[in-house]
């Protein structure tokens, strides 16, 4: 695998683009990948009971679609509790840009990110659409307006891309994504969007990319809160010129290694962009009885206020990381965990069989001081191995969320 | 049902003390409650996995044991993740509270609240036991000065008695807690102590307490952190003088609903305690499916960071609470709800039938500048109803949570 510079556009066949039309002030605000062929598509969706009107028209077209042949993205508004107009307003978006890029309203995916309970003002969105389609570009830097034009309150543009061998031909994943921070007045949403030359089927997609989310985004916190309108999307043309990829292929393993690394790296840009992030957060547990155990007890420490202030501090606190195993709900033995801290100023173990060490606690508080501190627990309850990613809860946190408007 | 000045010794036969053993530099660390009489008892405990020594010895008694006679408290150390030498330690505790009480170690309950992974200073632990017995009485200013000897982190001792008239007799229910802040290193853990006076059998009063638990100490959420220290108490001794209350007592609710206030007004005083709050907050669900799911999603919306920062600025944030009524797992029909925020300044709505409403911002500010505010989600999905109850997540809390031994 070859990690190489480029997103969405490094995938044969693929041309994106980024613009502003004044559903933000100023800044970009509207996105379109758009593939030259047909695609196979598969698509991941938030899970709360509340969904955007675009999550809706997306699962839909998964659900009943073979194929597809664009996304369009806007930030700066959400249409999320829109209610019936909203579900309007997705479908004319859709149907606008499929007559725009001469295809189906049912090949365009919807995707919005921004203020919730506002409707979306589509006259901005048909014009941004139309501006966006009209430099369409392969280029390196048309898919970089293109990531730049879905961010909200992110910092930087997520961007990922890799190249595998594949019988004997290239074959590219690239993705984008924006980050999972929300704002005022409700700015939220995590969104990733991948293409790929590969030639793949539908089903296979789809499960490929139900069995990468579990390993990749549901291992993140930023806040604990899941969003109305989170969505992951995959679009794969073929290409590449390969054979249909699957199961059987005798180079699956190599895509598959390469489809994972970049859901991974994009889901870690997202918490370290995370809203107020000073540290990036690493929690691996090793030891435990099965994967799922492992990826419950990684997770709900990362996910614990305590835990995330206690980093914030840079305060060696290991009894809160095990206070938050303890109420995770996973089985395990907390008399053989081993815990110990890790970063670039070196490691530094806390807790050996479940007895508190005394430790140094001026190179303990040296490692903590780091930006990127890994946590290792190590259970000996099986061979379950798990780890989640996230960031610490800091005084901007409570800024930018506490903050109206201002 | 009168409401007394007090706590836990309004019953009658109920003593208490506190004093300081030099645990904690200088403050209060060390409690009793001591019925004149054996008593009835029942207790309720953390769920986290990690629990600590005395939890152990509380639960073992719980199980065993017909009667106790006192409780021995003490903070500034938790005596958790102290493995052996914890369980030795609290054995002792106990065992050197009945030798002075005149009373066998299977009749003392014990509490621990502070520091984690330290080993209790089991001297200082004698020492103060001996002088807490000392000055022991059924005055106001003793069952004071446990109250202020249980507190760690707290800001206020919390206290709250009440009386009702059963058979013709007056029959006293008092309690003290101290709250679930959390503070550097590890302090933890909310606990409450509830005396009467009432005669009821140990397998009814675990009924009862199980049942309140449900609606006071869980509904409750300063950070979603479970501690390994969480304990309630209810100690009954009987010397009112009334027959056996239970289920058939005709009597009965006058009880249960006393009982209930109590534990209601001491869960409430915890929250408003709670680290770095600055508000008040009440979310009341009302018209869900079930009693269950509208205590759910009121503990949903109480524990989202997202909606604790917006209260914190004062935000009509609406969104964000529909958003975690969404994720929360519960069921209910988002597009039947109506949303509104009510304070000492007022009352707005500002979702109706799940359709934004445009609001007045000035007035729906000047409602959430409050220090009080109540949050009523109305669903049309039946007749459930819960209510939680939790504080704003403020700069404060990161502070004291992020800053270390300072």
């Amino acid at each position: 695998m070859q990690i190489i510079d480029g997103s969405v556009t490094v995938s044969k066949g693929f041309s994106a683009n980024g613009v502003a039309c004044g559903i933000k002030k100023r800044k970009k605000d509207m996105a379109l990948v758009v593939s030259e062929v047909q695609c196979s598509f598969a698509g991941s969706f938030t899970t709360n009971l509340v969904k955007a009107a675009p999550v809706l028209w997306d699962q839909k077209l998964v659900a009943s679609q073979d194929h597809v042949k664009a996304i369009v993205i806007n930030s700066g508004n959400a249409n999320a509790c829109t209610a019936e107009q909203g579900l309007k307003d997705t479908e004319a978006t859709a149907a606008y840009a499929g007559s725009v890029l001469g295809c189906k309203a049912e090949e365009v995916l919807v995707c919005s990110t921004g203020v919730i309970g506002v409707p979306l003002p589509m006259d901005k969105v048909k014009e941004g659409i139309e501006l966006c389609s009209k430099e369409l570009s392969t280029s390196r830097e048309a898919s970089g307006e293109a990531a730049l034009a879905i961010c909200t309150t992110d910092t930087f543009k997520k961007e990922v891309a890799v190249s595998v061998q594949i019988e004997g031909r290239t074959v590219h994943i690239g993705g984008m994504a924006k980050g999972s921070g929300m704002i005022h007045p409700n700015m939220a949403t995590m969104l990733s969007f991948i293409t790929t030359d590969a030639a793949i089927g539908k089903q296979t997609l789809q499960a490929l990319l139900g069995s990468s989310i579990v390993d990749t985004y549901n291992m993140i916190s930023v806040d604990g809160d899941t969003s109305t309108n989170d969505t992951v999307l995959v679009l794969a043309n073929g290409m590449s010129g390969t054979t249909m990829l699957g199961p059987d292929h005798p180079e699956w393993e190599t895509f598959t290694q390469a489809f994972l690394y970049v859901h991974t790296e994009l889901a870690k840009a997202i918490v370290r962009d995370g809203e107020g992030a000073g540290k990036f957060l690493e929690v691996k547990v090793t030891g435990a009885k099965d994967k799922q155990t492992a990826q419950t007890l990684a997770r709900s420490v990362i996910t614990s206020n305590l835990v995330k202030t206690a980093f914030f501090g840079s305060d060696a606190n290991w009894g809160r990381i095990l206070c938050a195993m303890g109420y995770s709900g996973a089985d395990f033995n907390p008399s053989a965990l081993n815990l110990s801290f890790s970063s670039a100023k070196g490691t530094i173990q806390v807790v050996e069989n479940g007895v508190p060490l005394a430790f140094d606690e001026h190179l303990a508080k040296g490692i903590l001081m780091e930006r990127e501190i890994t946590t290792l627990a190590q259970l000996k309850d099986g061979n379950g191995e798990g780890t989640a990613w996230g960031c610490d809860l800091s005084y901007e946190y409570v800024r930018i969320n506490g903050d109206y408007r201002s």
